[in-house]
C-alpha cells in the first residue's frame, strides 16, 4: 500500500491508544472498598459500566436525544450501575461518583503509545477520533503524554462513531479528501465504518483490552490497508 | 487577581502569537515579482489582504452567509485583491493563488511565544481561540512550535469573535466555568467581549503586529486582569 496519499492519521482511543478497563477498575476497586464491597468485583464493575457504553450513544446516534458529551452519558450510565449495586445517591454522595467519572480521563497508554505517536507525529498530523469528548481527551493527553497535533472526534464532529458524519466531517475539518486520512483502530467494526466513507485502514489488535479471556477483535477481520503489532510497528511500516 | 482559578487558557493567534505581517509580505513579495510587481510593494498587499479579513467575517457573524472556514474566507479575500492589482485569474494561476493562500499556514512565532506557551502549558490547558480554521492552525503550530493541548477557536465554535458564542462555546467545550478561563490578546476589543461573556483577560502589546507605524492596541485600554510585556513575563506572572 502507497503511504505517499496519507496526510493524517486519526485514532481510535479507548482501548487502541489506552488500557480503559485496567484503569477504571483501578479506581473503582477504591470506590467499591469505601462502600463495603470488595476490590475483587473491581472488573466487573469495569466491564458493567462499559457495556452501557453503546447503548448510550445509541440514543444519540438514533436522534432520540440530542448530542451530549461523553463525559455526561459515562456520568449517566454510573448512576445506573451504581444503583445495581446498590451504591446510589441515597448512599454515596454526587461528588464522589462525579470524581470516579473522571477515571476516564487519566487511563494510561499503552506501553508502546507515546513512542509510537511521536514517530508518527514527524510525517503525519496526528489526532484521535474518538467517541470520548475534548476535555475527557485533553486530560488523558496530558495525563499520559500524548502528543497530539489537534483533538478531532465525535464533540467536534457532533457525531458518534460508527455514524458516517463523524468520519466525514473530521476529514472535512482537516482539509483532505477520505483517502489521504488512515483510520487507526484495535476494533475492526470502526475500520469497517471508517472504510466505507472512503478512510484509509490500519488495525493493531490490542488482545487484552477486554482482559484476559477476550474473544473479539483478536485479528483483522477486513481488507485493512495495514495490520501492525502495534504503534511502533505501523510507524515503522509507514516510514518514520 | 487570584490565579487560582483559572484553569485554562486561550489565546489569540494572529498578531498575538505570530507576526502574520511579515510571513503575509514574505510570500506575497516572490509572488509580486514573479508577475511583474515589486517586493517593496508586499507590505501593502499583505495589509490590503488583511483590511478584508473583518469585513468578510461580518457576513457570517451577520448571518448573511453561513459559517465558513477562515480559509475559504481568506482565498476570496486573495481573488479581490489580485483583480484590484490586475493578477487576477486572466494571468495568475488558480494554484498559485492556493498556494499563497497557504501563507497563513506558515507564520512564524513571535521570539517569546514557544517558550511563554511551554511554561504556560505545564500548569493551564492551553488551546488556541483564533478565528483561524482548525486545519490552519494545526499547520502553524508544526511549522513554529506551538505545543497546544487541543485547537479550539471559530471553526469549532461555529462562530467568528467577538461574537460571544465563540468565547462561550470554548468555554462548554473545556467543561469550565467563564471565570475558569483566561482570553490572552494583544486586542483589546477581543479581551472586551470576552470580558463580557465572564472570561478573565490578560493584554500582551505587540507594537509591531502592523508595522512601525502602528496607532492601536498599543497600551491596555481596559481592566484586564493582567498586563504582561510578552507570553513569558505571563508565565511569571501566572506562577509559572
Amino acid at each position: 500500500m502507497n503511504t505517499s496519499d496519507v496526510k493524517a492519521l486519526v485514532f481510535d482511543v479507548f482501548g487502541t491508544l489506552v488500557d480503559w478497563r485496567s484503569g477504571v477498575a483501578r479506581e473503582a476497586a477504591a470506590f467499591l472498598q469505601r462502600h463495603g464491597r470488595t476490590a475483587q468485583e473491581a472488573d466487573v464493575f469495569a466491564d458493567a459500566w462499559r457495556a452501557r457504553y453503546q447503548p448510550a450513544m445509541e440514543k444519540v446516534r438514533s436522534g432520540e436525544r440530542p448530542f451530549m458529551k461523553l463525559d455526561v452519558l459515562h456520568r449517566e450510565n454510573l448512576d445506573q450501575i451504581a444503583s445495581e449495586w446498590g451504591l446510589d445517591h441515597t448512599k454515596v454522595p454526587a461528588a464522589e461518583l462525579d470524581a470516579l467519572n473522571q477515571a476516564w480521563h487519566r487511563l494510561d497508554p499503552w506501553p508502546d503509545t507515546v513512542e509510537g505517536l511521536t514517530r508518527l507525529k514527524s510525517r503525519y498530523i496526528i489526532a484521535p477520533l474518538s467517541n470520548g469528548n475534548v476535555r475527557l481527551m485533553i486530560d488523558m493527553a496530558k495525563h499520559g503524554g500524548l502528543p497530539w497535533d489537534a483533538i478531532l472526534g465525535a464533540e467536534v464532529a457532533q457525531a458518534y462513531k460508527p455514524a458516517h458524519e463523524a468520519y466525514l466531517r473530521t476529514v472535512d475539518v482537516l482539509m483532505l479528501l477520505p483517502g489521504q486520512v488512515c483510520m487507526v483502530a484495535a476494533h475492526n467494526s470502526d475500520l469497517a465504518a471508517a472504510q466505507k466513507c472512503g478512510l484509509r485502514t490500519a488495525f493493531i489488535p490490542r488482545p487484552h483490552e477486554h482482559g484476559a479471556m477476550q474473544a473479539t477483535d483478536l485479528k483483522p477481520e477486513g481488507n485493512w490497508d495495514w495490520v501492525a503489532q502495534d504503534l511502533i510497528d505501523l510507524a515503522k511500516q509507514l516510514g518514520v
